[in-house]
């Protein structure tokens, strides 16, 4: 009996997060995932379930990573405000070169969230760690004073998050990278001390 | 010969918006615009050419309503910070009750702006003017001295426009009201004469 060929379900599964993140759910064929992820049609099945099913690991993966990352980022210092600053700098800076493809989370959110309850349950997971690691350095930043000690760090922390969703779509609208730091310095002015 | 049924080209379109809003672009069909303008495949392409040029038809239109509608209210007053406050709680609150739409604008963004000129300088067309709204707006608080003097009101209202895009984003992945209502306080709050 035929063996399937062995693969790396992992790296596979990384493959397949590009093409979703530019061409959305609707706009990818099985045929696309097929040729990225380098495996036949009938272990992608075997292996994934169906379309939807890759898709919404492929979400899961790429929110955790971007998660992972701005925590990476705002422990790194030197002070919370700073970790911060830099967060939401390099989101601006991303902008210049290549045409953005703006974040998958954000696209599934406007492709999908309406009618598709893991698609929001799924997000809704990823928006509360966000909020958590973002609130966690806030209160740090309060305690050590280069953030205003009389800012309500829950409200500061949704916000911040609000701030990365609205310039992740503006850059992918195509705002230039000055508009971009524009509003990335306002949010972080908006957390100093009074 | 057979004289095409009369209509309202205006009010076919307005028709259309909200099947792109729901559906999106890649999503709507032909047999769906039909139905929901009203009018025959024949007079949908004899009007307005084809799905896409009336999705761009569409979205222009949606854009302007948007605009038009947030330079009304910052122009109600009583002061140019209470309006802002206005137009970003109004968004907040439009989260309760049925399930978000999110914006018709920012899924047009997610949808197609990285592969879509047309789309993109659509776009840009209605962000300027968003963002001169807003900053005149902020001009103006910023002459009474309820909003920061100090304050650059260019990237301010660069900011403003990246938090209501956020709130939108936010509004579709499922946030509350609570949530929304915060980000909208704290937006405002970083506003305020220091």
């Amino acid at each position: 009996m035929a063996r399937p060929k062995e693969f790396d379900r992992d790296e596979a599964l990384r493959r397949a997060i590009p093409v979703f993140w530019e061409k959305g759910f609707a706009g990818t064929s099985t045929e696309d995932l097929v040729r990225a992820m380098g495996i036949g049609r009938q272990s992608l099945y075997d292996t994934f379930g169906d379309k939807r099913r890759l898709f919404l690991e492929a979400l899961r993966a790429y929110n955790a990573d971007g998660v992972a990352a701005i925590m990476k980022r705002l422990r790194a210092g030197p002070t919370a405000l700073a970790a911060i600053e830099r967060v939401l700098v390099e989101l601006a800076e991303a902008r210049d070169g290549a045409r953005s493809l703006g974040c998958m989370g954000v696209n599934a959110v406007c492709e999908l969230a309406r009618d598709d309850d893991e698609v929001r349950a799924l997000t809704a997971t990823s928006a509360a760690l966000l909020e958590a690691v973002l609130k966690d350095a806030i209160d740090e930043g309060r305690s050590r004073g280069d953030i205003g000690r009389g800012i309500d760090s829950r409200a500061a922390a949704r916000f911040l998050a609000a701030t990365l969703s609205g310039m992740k779509v503006q850059a992918k609208a195509g705002a230039s990278a000055e508009a971009l730091r524009d509003v990335a310095a306002f949010a972080v002015q908006s957390l100093r001390p009074r």
